[in-house]
């Protein structure tokens, strides 16, 4: 094991009716709200309306950010933070998914400074204060709610990565398996794809610690029993519960200690896909994974072997472990090669081209150039 | 699963020459440091002179209670808060197992009071404040180092229990494995007795919460595949390592999430052999366990039987998941029966009489008179 030193401020309030918690916490914040959320799903559903009248009966002063994007972008950063600067805001409230909460995570480290966000990522700062930030959570996938990342893009540099600061912990998450009931299927499917990419992550990463690897099968065994029977049965809320609570222990911090780091090369590889192609989160991460591991099968079979065996619980190779982790993300109805999202024009040189750009690599399977080029002619 | 609130705000410092951040951390308390340990074995092993160097360096002004003894009593917690109050200390420094670390805990929240730590015990009076407290752990075991519980003995009032506060968090918790090495191999055993005890007391607690069963199973599995070899070869640093994590784990809150509460029958039971006999806490409990699952395996045979295929990892019985169970407690040289210590003068009645005194029951398979006698009978 590696030497660590952990701590996870984040309280998580979760369960039914978890909500009816979330003005004992707000009211020990300050009045002045920055409200964030995306392209008004929350208003159709009806959770707009609950936090409205929460935020009513503390008398609270909103303010409201919408339209946070998919595969979010600096833009909306800087914009929602100038809103919460100009208006001395006390505490962000954060309604939605990954996105949403990735994006509401950068805004709470750049209202205190006066550049935009765009310079955390390049490192020409470093964030040193952050607004409070409460999030209730919408959709099970990114683990964001319990954990100090976020991932941001900014297309016209063609960038896309994550990024990670302590002070990025969200003070409180509120999770009730209710507000993701009405999560249409294929982004029902995509977050139980995400949730087990992170363990991959953490399974893949650098550094021997036995008590984390049976943690991480542990949740990829709770995904992989409950998740396909949830796409049956999309208004389960036990169902939902499970894969809810099994996202955000995914990438809390439970499957990496004692590791050096996760691998994140797939990530790395799928975010370039998300930013290219606009393609969900999730489904990148199906379509790199196969490609990813048939390609690395050669140099490390046993690590494969053994992960396969672990979640399936039999005896398999590498191989079979492969084809049998391609058919679970089928069995999830999410997309194993880039031709099965029907995207036309795609560019195999522009893809590899981002790719170097952004210096795509994994922390535990280094990937070169010609690397690179072999597992995008894997997962075209 | 049910709705729960959680965040364990401790910071673990875990891995090989930790200790060195602990003045990093230590610094920001105040130099007035209240110094708790045991009968002396940190001085010893050496471990007493390392702390000592690290208060130097800070120039600290050290006040030393010595001597907390196992099954900790109220007598040295009162003692010790006396001392803690006169001197106005900033942090209390906690080095040892888990009596030491239940101990400061108690003297966290009696320093700030004028009255009897037995006063919480008795609900005369509510905790509201406490000292910040430092662990430094040199036995693996109780998972004390990461939750908010203590156990405390009154023998004048033939009373031992658990009792918990938010407040009895410690701000940090440094574990080294290698300051475990010099632990006996019958102390190494109980410990690990004990982790897979905290396991089985939330496998068997109210509530359905898949995942957290997931945990449950992992860890134990974890201290099967290593707690026998840890015990034939007690010097090695890797076993050590896996075994103080496992037992972190066991009992920081992760195997009781979505779960009513664990069951804690057989630990309540546990407690009152341990008062009456001075038997060690994790001994106790190998000594309970087999008897409690052959006493509630005629009504509940369900999940004793998923709890041995479980951590066996083979479809068992209930009938054969206790015999294996009690095998792997004597793999481990731990007793399965109260003869098996050598105590003499073993009084069946005064047993039963102490465990109604201490109205000793579970949180979920509740034990009236009749179950303990037959208890008692079958661990005799």
């Amino acid at each position: 094991m590696e030497n660590f030193v952990f701590c996870n401020p984040t309280t998580l309030h979760f369960g039914k009716n978890s909500l009816d918690g979330l003005n004992n916490e707000l009211q020990h914040y300050g009045k002045k709200v920055l409200l964030v959320y995306g392209k008004g799903s929350i208003k159709k559903t009806g959770i707009y309306d609950k936090v409205m009248d929460c935020l009513k009966e503390l008398y609270a002063e909103v303010f409201e950010y919408e339209g946070i994007r998919p595969n979010p972008v600096f833009e909306d950063v800087d914009a929602a933070a100038a809103l919460g600067r100009k208006h001395k805001v006390d505490v962000i409230l954060a309604v939605g998914g990954g996105s949403v909460i990735d994006s509401a995570k950068f805004i709470s480290i750049t209202i205190p400074v006066h550049h935009p966000a765009w310079d955390f990522i390049t490192r020409k700062a470093k964030p040193e204060k952050a607004v409070p930030l409460i999030c209730i959570l919408t959709l099970a996938a990114t683990g964001t709610e319990m954990n100090p990342f976020a991932v941001i893009s900014n297309p016209a540099a063609k960038f896309k990565d994550g990024y990670g600061s302590p002070l990025m912990y969200p003070a409180h998450s509120f999770l009730d398996p209710q507000l993701t009931v009405t999560v249409p299927r294929n982004y029902t499917a995509y977050g139980i794809a995400d949730l087990i990419a992170h363990c991959f992550e953490g399974w893949f990463g650098a550094g021997e610690a036995t008590l984390s690897d049976r943690f991480i099968i542990s949740i990829v065994q709770e995904a992989i029993k409950y998740g396909p029977s949830l796409l049956k049965d999309l208004g389960n809320y036990e169902l939902r519960e499970k894969i809810m609570y099994a996202a955000t222990m995914a990438l809390n911090g439970l499957t990496m200690q004692g590791k050096k780091s996760g691998d994140w090369g797939v990530h790395g590889i799928g975010h370039i896909l998300s930013l290219l192609y606009d393609i969900p989160h999730g489904a990148s991460l199906t379509i790199v994974y196969p490609a990813w591991m048939k390609y690395i099968e050669r140099k490390y079979p046993d690590r494969i072997g053994l992960l396969g065996s672990g979640i399936f619980n039999e005896s398999l190779t590498a191989h079979e472990s492969i084809w049998q982790i391609e058919d679970l993300f089928r069995s999830l109805e999410c997309p194993v090669r880039l031709s099965e999202t029907g995207i036309v024009g795609v560019n195999k040189l522009k893809i590899l081209e981002t790719l170097m750009l952004n210096k795509v690599s994994g922390a535990n399977y280094k990937l070169k150039e010609e690397d690179l080029r072999k597992i995008v002619e894997l997962f075209l």
